[in-house]
């Protein structure tokens, strides 16, 4: 088969590799039907996650069709088309029961941690992909969901659901404002409205990414270049900051904003993959009454959120901004890793 | 009357100083029947706090019985004997109407924190306190309950259980690390049994306390300058960690053992009152799914307390070390200063 292949650092290519085989009783293979590019794959490429080997297949995400099942498989069959999660969960560790599937204890993933498709295994930039722990990681597609639809519920929509909304603790009547506008910044602008809050602001640095984020449900924009960002988005609360604070960028500065803007009693809720530490001001903060929350998805609302979907009360199409064959990935990847210039946001690849 | 005033870094006196006048007509004015001394007072008398002006009377804890009351108190009169909560409250705005006192934006506290007893007003190291907003300020002493154990209720045992334990989110067959046990970490190991955890682990530099934690309701022990004191945590965890790690010093030390214990998914709970900025390791917590709370006592939890030490749930009287006659508070601040030597935990100063 044809896969996307991570040869080290600033090095990929589409290479003819073996198929992969059913090698656990609670596999699955599946034939990909659409997949799609994270940011996070360009950090692996930028070396940036050095738990991923040379000759790894990339990518977590995608929609394909089941061709082979496991002898341990009784609830999936031949022919089901399937939302791949991005975290793989074995349903029966302490966490998996628990719902934190991004601790997932199952033994494919040496580090303990759920995510593992491009990354500790073979991940779904391919035409075939082995699917571990396929009945508790997958979820099958109903009908009225597009399979280009269906990627955007492998990762985007729960973390931005889960890490930034839930996690946030959104609650009705709440003033939230949204630092980045990138991909997962709008998914969890897209899931803010579920929660009933008076205002989402979206604060980024590119007018033309807050006038997008209005699509997707923000009531508001910031540009975060201007000086007085800070005064403009305590004017659109009560004057002492927002109820919610979402980081959803990833560096030093998005997360000081976000302290800088909410309120006593507010949740700061980091959605952002850093590569640095932060300077946490605890000697101002400890008398904040701030809760400060973190973590990788878990996609145990992926279901909730397939039902949202599949009732049109949450749009994924609005994330696809360009559509590619499988075969033409090296071309999304340069279109994607372009994004401020092309304004990609999933670019969705089909078989 | 008499009271203990700040007169700068590091001098204090018990002088003569004028009887305190009804100001509001929300206050009242009690005598103390019984007060104490708190390690924020030390940190004042240090120069820590530099809202604190030269001439203003420490102390915020305390039980005292009514002699005056303003024209707009209905629910109280002379006579009564109640518990001041370190925060006092308007009872009226919206972070009041929420339960979060410590942000009171009542025009008492020019800064908007709750907490102004020997802070920016006047307080209760003292024959005679003005309390203001004293109806939703103060809680009634019952029949069974000493105004010393009163004192215990001002401050530390709401410290305690709102900051410690609910922040903290304790739960059934939690294990939970208290990091220090002086009065505040021993106020939350005291609370801790309210929510079922199945160990609570005391770590403390002094193996005197840990012992002493016990008798609060530890159930293990750890001396955090043992070069294996991190394993023997996790060892009496399944080795993934605690599921809640509280933090009762207030350095930057003690705050990483913390973010060293707890397990994925767990929640840090800051109490101690911090004087640096710490360091976050954002690049390796953003995926932890990690929550850190932090914050100032909000006392909305004084009532529910009381009828627990009414009843014999909770027993105050662990808390006091020493006693004193409130004229000699010079002294009790000596012995309460050299805590280590000491082994002082609340020193109450009665009347």
């Amino acid at each position: 088969m044809k896969a996307l292949v991570f040869h080290g650092p600033g090095k990929k290519s589409w290479d003819d590799v073996p198929d992969p085989k059913i090698l656990q009783p609670t596999d699955v293979i599946v034939k990909m039907d659409a997949t799609t590019i994270c940011g996070t794959d360009l950090h692996i490429l930028k070396g940036d996650v050095p738990a991923v080997e040379k000759g790894r297949i990339l990518g977590h995400e995608g929609v394909g069709t089941i061709t082979e099942i496991g002898p341990a498989v009784t609830t999936l069959a031949v022919g089901d088309q399937v939302i791949l999660s991005c975290i793989s969960a074995c349903g029966k560790c302490d966490f998996c029961k628990q719902g934190v599937h991004s601790h997932c204890l199952g033994d494919e993933g040496a580090s303990g941690i759920g995510w593992i498709f491009g990354h500790l295994i073979d991940g779904t930039q391919a035409e075939l992909v082995r699917v571990p722990y396929a009945e508790t990681s997958v979820y099958k597609l109903p009908s009225g969901v597009t399979p280009e639809q269906g990627v955007v519920l492998s990762d985007i929509l729960p973390t931005g659901h889960e890490i930034g909304i839930r996690y946030g603790n959104v609650k009705p009547g709440d003033v939230v404002a949204v630092v980045g506008a990138g991909p997962v910044g709008l998914a969890t602008i897209a899931t803010s409205g579920l929660y009933g809050p008076s205002r989402v602001i979206a604060i980024d640095i590119d007018p033309n990414r807050i006038e997008q984020a209005k699509s997707f449900g923000a009531t508001d924009g910031v540009v975060s270049s201007d000086a007085d960002w800070k005064d403009q988005v305590l004017a659109m609360t009560d004057g002492l900051g927002v109820d919610v604070a979402i980081e959803a960028v990833g560096i030093p500065q998005t997360f000081q904003m976000c302290l800088d803007v909410v309120r006593p009693a507010g949740h700061v809720a980091n959605v952002g993959v850093h590569g640095a530490p932060v300077e946490f001001a605890l000697q101002d903060l400890w008398i904040s009454n701030i809760n400060v929350s973190m973590g990788l998805v878990n996609t145990d609302t992926l279901g909730v959120l397939l039902k949202l979907v599949a009732q049109r009360r949450i749009d994924p199409d609005l994330f696809i901004s360009h559509r590619f064959a499988l075969g033409d990935i090296m071309e999304a990847y340069d279109v994607f890793g372009r994004a401020a210039e092309t304004k990609a946001l999933k670019v969705v690849l089909q078989a």
